[in-house]
């Protein structure tokens, strides 16, 4: 007779990221990975290499996070991981578009590709997984139905020079989150936003960054994806009595 | 010999309400009008009545907020108003679409109409003013190129259990409105955003609510849409050395 | 038989500051001006200006903004302008303490400067101006008892490297007016707060600052003080319907 | 020979409160408590209950927070705790004074008390912390020399009706956080602040409270002091590259 096994959604997902490396976390606390990403060739690397760790993940490629995308993959996440044998119980919504233009050299198309993968996409991730969480009994522990997590940065709480089609996107995020956080804490599913204020050692920055020369060895100045994850984690095992709606995370000399 | 008109371009203006105000207030400066909104009847009803008071004053109807929809809309109002005998100088984007629904009940569509009227619509409009603006040559009491500005509401600053739609497309307009501020500032093409915080005195809100009974005939409750339009005038003549970004402006009694 | 003459007390009134230029603005519209400040002498050459420009002045020297030596400055002004000839309608807190230093390097007395002068004064001058402003009637055009503003700067919304004995008080002092806007908006009383977002062009900073080099002459890299008296004076002319707790106020090229 | 041991201190400390229960949580990672609070009998009672438990603590009463007293506690402090035996690696400023009254009954001694217990002894206590930390070799799981933070409540981002003394001091004390996290997070000492926006379920509360009835057993509508002390915990061990300045804490069903 077998428990029921907990499932992690993360929809944003690359080798070396915030997204790989909260699956690796949430896989050490026993949860299945339901990973949603675009390239996926990359995702199923990422989860080849999750599973060669022992863990249980699939990958779900989807061509783009508009709402039609992100509803088809649910089908093929409830049919990979179904109920009564699996339950969802975290979400991570970790997908971003990074566009840095001055605004008049935006196209539409720049416009909405913001707009489509980070606040169309989490629009309907989150129904997707609300709708799931609420069918969830309450861990006795935490108290949830399930957690479910959006990842913001700087531009989530400034608009800049050059962040006219970022800025309204991540702002709009952080709103969701906050109206979902208000709206389902009654059903007891906890619902997060995260300020990662500063940049993070992921491949993808490594390859686009050299200023200054030591940022990748200096824990000091950018943040670990795994430290993202570990904060992460925590936020899903806060006890009901006291949640978190939202926390900046930065490294110690970050300036700010 | 004539001087060059400045022209006032409105988006969202309907009968007795802030975008309607907001024209009849920049008439009486002297400005012309360029009011698009939708609802082609209505708006061409509200236009025979500013020209009846004597200004002068063109209806835009457009068929929805979307950016093909400004874009082609611009090119009509470039028609009409034509350099050098006009000059845009001053523009509101008052376009909203009021949507309170529990978050499970929204549909795409729901969140679409959110996104385009008040970010896409945004969006297009901006572009389309400031490339206008940076012709302009600079205003010698304002020290402006020209003067943009954007309505925004209580839920521009605080998500809520009715707002997912509606939260995340105002909080992404007030960060485009920043992001253009800091952006174009030292252009010196003012960009400003209100955050009207309490009901406006409109036929729309006349026929939708009568709680407290009273609260049409006690302006200690509710807002004049002639009170943000003087607003409007006052950061538009702001001089140089003292803009501001960002106001709230609400009823004396209005609790917060 | 004399009409009853409205008397603006300002507390922080230096020549050339906001404090005259806000004095300044409001005797050209009728108002008898009660100027408080430290540097009695200063103070006194300040009145004479105005006076010598036509106004109603009075100069009332204080040693410091603690709470005793602000009631008992009130009942001079009480005296000088006495009830009902006079009538206090408006009032600015003025008065700051500019410190910026590393954290260790903060003595007792620099904190408790900035606390007594920015947070306390501020207390005890909205108390006596609260308590007058209640046995007022309502002016018929702006539906107000009374208007009260605050000065506040970056500092208000930001603290920084060198701020923290400045940010503790002058955040303090945004709380003050946020919370006096809700408790007395209901009576009509108008509470505001502005945010000077950049250097203003006083003798002092003229004293103080040369860097750029031409940033006195240049209207687009500093505020007037009189382009502040101007957004004061129109803060308390807004009508009743559409009042404003706080704005912001920066040169056009200012870098935020 | 004995390895160095850490000691966390608090100020701010009763029964079944925060502080208490912050105190309690450290000492399960093996941290000696110093305990600074008013009310020497009940102080004394607690460390008793804590060294029952097998703790090291030692009360340390003062009068007040002012900062004179903080001074002479901290002298004790280091007396009982001395270097090299002992390193404070941990801080709490939980103290607070609770007020709310209308702001015309205020008198200058209710605002003096909740500046006093707030800010000044906020200040004065920060002082001697990071006097000690700057002192202190990096701890290499965390990358810290100390671990500072403040407890905040719904007061710290609100200013309400009755807050007029209590918010301008809560707020002053966010600044202070934000301030000191921005200056000495570069000295690798991460200065924390945290939100608890609820009632917490302390013998106080319980004391004065009984709406809704069941409150006390209902975890989902208030905070248990134990689950604010898991946070502090969390935070004090974030590893370097990913330091929270500031989360919010409620319980699930809270409304905001």
């Amino acid at each position: 007779m077998s428990a029921i096994k907990p499932v992690l959604v993360v929809a944003g997902a690359r080798a070396g990221g915030t997204g790989a490396a909260t699956a690796a976390a949430f896989a050490r606390k026993g949860y299945s990975l339901a990973l949603i990403s675009r390239g996926a060739e990359d995702l199923q690397a990422l989860v080849d290499e999750l599973k060669s760790a022992g863990s249980d993940a699939t990958a779900f490629p989807v061509p783009s996070y508009s709402a039609p995308s992100i509803s088809s993959v649910f089908q093929s996440i409830h049919t990979r991981y179904p109920s009564p044998h699996y339950s969802i119980r975290a979400a991570l919504y970790n997908a971003s578009h990074s566009i840095r233009k001055p605004f008049l050299d935006l196209t539409l198309a720049d416009f909405h590709a913001a707009q489509e993968t980070i606040v169309e996409g989490a629009f309907a991730f989150s129904q997707e997984i609300i709708r799931v969480f609420k069918e969830n009994d309450i861990d006795a522990d935490t108290g949830k139905r399930g957690f479910l997590i959006f990842t913001g940065s700087t531009t989530s709480i400034r608009g800049n020079r050059t962040t006219s089609a970022a800025a309204p996107a991540k702002w709009g995020l952080r709103a969701l989150s906050q109206s979902l956080s208000k709206e389902f804490g009654e059903w007891n599913i906890h619902v997060a936003h995260a300020i990662i204020d500063g940049i993070i050692n992921t491949p993808f920055s490594r390859s686009r960054f050299n200023d200054p020369p030591n940022w990748v060895e200096n824990e000091d100045v950018r943040l670990n994806a795994e430290d993202i994850a570990k904060a992460y984690v925590y936020l899903a095992e806060q006890p009901r009595s006291a949640w978190t709606w939202e926390l900046d995370l930065r490294p110690a000399h970050e300036k700010w």
